[in-house]
């Protein structure tokens, strides 16, 4: 079987969640191409190789230029802070190889744009890790509203809201830099709108609200001295999709109590779609036309005959975790890297998610409806 | 102890609702005033003798002008039909009675403002129907609000969704009389604003978005013929209160599976509560603070700790029921109408959620942020 | 239309409870008989006439003997300390009136059966009050299961828990009084001994357990005298029942944090029920051959299509309270003693089920199985 | 780092599940010792040889004694069919190597009994997998009623039911031959009865009850030909703990619409935990003493600060798999190997729950109570 040299650059949680799930892959499914743990790059070689170590890497480098440019590396995996997701991606690109990058891809459309280009001119393949779409459960929504089983989509309500940043004492962190993009709308607002996107179709224009919570934090773990923050803790929008829907839109990292609310619901013109990733094993689907006396949501508790779950595991009701949606992410990478289904979303669906993420920002700024052509 | 003589005009579900509310809170509360079922007026006299039979009233009558008239009615208590909302309880006013009308005031602001002003040069009571103010778990909300148990307001997400016009072959009914005002934004979105104004504060300004979704109905049952639609059947916004605080507003009659989703989830700088009518005994409550490993949301049932659960039960779990919450209404409006705590909402309140319902639709139609203030 | 005059013997919250059922009956239902509050009694003359005044109730005794013998009497409805329920229902049937009567009927199954064979002898109706057999969804859960659609039933698994006697500085109350019978096996037991009798069918044999878990507390409010406990304050047992079925009946007024967990689950060939009266306008149904990946639980929300509901309300999900559910119950026994269909449960079924109870307390001391009819 | 030869006996599902584990373990968490898929041993050559490269182990066998027997394995690890639990376990034992079993160890308490006792002369460590022991729900469980949170335990109800016999023409199996042991409530019902001994403590007396519901059943996949089943489909018992606590256990394999209910409920004499694995990422806790009017159970997310939940991931609700939890279980049994905490459940903690096991069988047989002991 041939061989993917993964050469991963960064080594922090979601490196060893990219990891973790090349190596589980391998075990959980009967992949076309054999992943290898080829070379981790960080910051410098002591940081690099103690996590090559610790992960299970061949190799370790202190330079991702090496990694990039290492023969033995088919496949260029970034797990890098944001700020670095470009350079990186580029030098990927314009070595031929395959990338696969964290979300999101650059702090603004305009940057993801010219990444897409790239890789389009060079017919690189891409892909970028949202996650949630790979939850076999999301996958069930999309093909229930793809079937016609809820009738056409009247609206969408997306929410991704978690509490990490509630504390007003919480201090300064790369989230809340603004020259890494937007707030919350980027880090979790994209999330929903990927999901959006990836069940109802895309979304034509936007109206939005964003705000700062908490305008000043300890600018380190125990500083005494504050540092503004200039980006958003919340922030909202009502939506139109190109196809007819309405909908809204929210994200929040203050939201006390939240810990993964990563929550939809469809309705559609025969019946609704409800799923909560606080238990993301679980699709609650409404039908008209059940029995007098007999109507309800049901619960659909994810099981073998939903995508990707007899693999881990074949009885239902068992659960998949939050690796194993990564673990399908990667399976699905390697199957479009071996020439099987093209993976989505590649970078060019990633810039349309940052499209409208630019899209809430800017009209809330401008009080104003907003076309996500105009971005 | 005194007598308080009701006079209901309108038979319909509403009616019989009220006036099994004025029998049961006799029983159930220890109240200031006796109410008796006085006079009941309908569209004729027969369909007006049948209900005051059925429903335990001592007379009926034709014309409701005569039960405003009558020495013995106390109270004129309007469950009519929408449009006729404003000539009775103006007549009422003018007679110096007190009114108790309900939801909505009249199809438009400017008319409900009409009405507050009669009331308030007459110096006359009002009071209306907005049932859910009344239920113990919403009335938990404001509390903990008010007594900053979740800090600060920072944001307020409120929908009213329900399916009842899911069908697009159910007939055209007076809901959707654009005649009578706008359709599910009035019908149930004065609902959530109603709440949202009762547990948060004031609405500053929105941006709404509203759609028909059919536009066209058989103009009765079984009828061939159809009929356009011209009001709203789904409607969302972006909301600011004049506090700070920042949300959400939505409202659906086509939500397919949703039948009494009346839920908000109020997020606060140091907890956050949620509630959902389709479970109505039940708040959820999050608190910072709790003890590391030990934090989680609460499910707290309604019980005799509560406002005015212990009438009806000594015992928590037990629940109340929708005629509960009227039952409870009433007694509120009797205990004002005898010198208490005033009624809230009256008149002016209505006229205030009204403005919202109608700032929605015209940012809406105008596609652009609005202050409420411009209505 | 014929008047019913009521009589009621005992004031306290299921006396309130009986009056409040009676005055919202006749608005709510079209009833065969109109009930009218007549005469009530309790302890001692100032006693009932205050009660009396408070309830609404024509006139007042201090003497159930009078009560019983009053021509304008034409029900007996007896909510006294369960001691008096047996010589006041003997009386009643003597008199030949009709016997409503709340749980238990007797401290132990012998004393049932006497009354039992009393009122047959005299061909007298009677009526024992419990509640919950009136729930919409467990009269839903009966008619799923009586009509196969759940196939035949092959377990049962019952609980009824509370909290009310968690606190081992509670005092002693009547219920704890080893002379009106047994502990929680009666007070809350029977109620989940009568749900699966009415859901599945009678019991035939039992194996218990009982254990008094306080077995000394103050022997009143404020006392520091401690006090014995006899009774038991947590109870559970294996059955068979007649059909063929097995399971499991529980109760506890020690469950911490339970406060209305009247729940059962009925298992069938083909499918399942379950229903928990902490959120009692709901039921749970699980049907086997349902389209692959799209099986799940449905939740059925109450509603106009299910027993009794659309005379409180016509739209589903708007929920019924815990006296609501006895309004249906002076429904049932109205229509009863208007010729209509018998009421159930009367003594006998009540008489039935005290056997189970006694059986579970009997095979708990043997500390062997039990034929219920060894009772 | 000291290396740990694995050698692998079975490669069915268990197999693949351990294989996971393994190789996982290596990535999430910071092991004492390094594991080596060594040697793979299956019914013959090449099914041998295909399950170790599919599984990822460096060399195949069709003889399990050659796997006991080679040098480089330094772990017999034992996902066979259950008939071969005995032999593999007690020739590793005789080699001196540490044996990891999955459940059940033996067919039934005798048999059990005997592979405790060559293990204990022998002084091998043992490890059986009771998976969901290692949820850190069910650890945090365990802290909570032994920090003594919830007061003294008074009852404990435990269920194990899913529904993948429920179909009566669903084929003869390997579960069903009752030469390998007892039905469900060896299946399944030892998974409930690990966790009371876990949670609670040691059983002293049962009474159980145990039935199967489907006689006859296809004697196999598409057969005509109907074979006898002599094992339980379903059982339950009552149960009195040596502590003194009471309580119920169930188990079903024809519970249909379940698909993991693996669920308890503890009852202390200062509050309440609920679990159940359909939901196994939370833990429901009530306790006395909240604040009037703010009392309930809260719903605990699984999060870093629980038992191997941040190796995993950083942040709280992302949940874990079940592979996450059989990957906790190799880590736990790792470190025990390596020297660290003991591993539990070891073969004496399995024969204890096989105890348990054939006591609720015999004692059903017998219609008696038994004590444990008995067996």
């Amino acid at each position: 079987m041939k061989r993917l040299g993964v050469g991963l650059v960064g080594s922090g949680f979601m490196g060893r969640s990219h990891a973790h799930a090349f190596r589980a892959a391998a075990g959980v499914f009967d992949l076309p191409m054999a992943p290898t743990l080829e070379l981790l790059a960080d910051v410098n070689e002591t940081v690099a190789a103690r996590a090559a170590d610790a992960l299970g890497f061949n190799r370790s480098t202190g330079d991702w230029k090496a990694l990039v440019a290492d023969p033995a590396v088919d496949l260029v995996d970034i797990t890098t802070p944001n700020t670095l997701h470009k350079p990186i991606a580029l030098a990927a690109i314009e070595a031929g190889k395959p990338v696969y990058c964290e979300k999101p891809l650059a702090p603004n459309a305009l940057e993801a744009k010219r990444m897409v280009d790239a890789a389009e001119r060079k017919g690189v393949k891409t892909a970028v890790g949202f996650n949630y779409l790979k939850n076999p459960m999301v996958a069930l929504a999309r093909e229930i509203v793809a079937s016609g089983e809820i009738g056409e989509v009247v609206s969408f309500r997306g929410i991704h809201a978690e509490d990490y940043m509630t504390d007003p004492k919480a201090p300064f962190t790369w989230r809340l830099d603004a020259a890494g993009g937007h707030g919350v709308v980027a880090d979790l607002g994209s999330h929903i709108i990927s999901i959006a996107r990836f069940v109802v179709g895309p979304i034509e224009s936007v109206v939005g609200q964003i705000r700062t919570v908490t305008d000043k934090r300890p600018s380190g773990p125990g500083a005494s001295e504050m540092r503004a923050v200039e980006v958003d803790d919340e922030a909202r929008a009502l939506v139109r999709f190109a196809g007819g829907a309405t909908g809204s839109l929210e994200a929040s990292w203050v939201a006390a109590g939240r810990k993964m609310m990563l929550a939809f619901e469809v309705t559609g013109t025969k019946g609704t779609i409800a799923v909560d990733h606080e238990r993301f094993n679980e699709l609650q689907l409404y039908t008209v036309g059940q029995p007098g006396g007999r109507e309800g949501f049901k619960t659909i508790l994810a099981g073998p005959q939903h995508d990707s779950y007899k693999e881990f595991c074949p009885a239902p009701g068992h659960q998949l975790g939050f690796n194993d949606i990564k673990t399908i992410e990667v399976k699905a990478l390697i199957t479009a890297l071996a020439g099987g289904k093209a993976f989505m979303p590649d970078f060019r669906e990633a810039w349309e998610i940052q499209r409208v993420v630019d899209a809430i920002v800017q009209s809330a700024r401008e009080e104003r409806w907003l076309a996500v052509t105009e971005i």
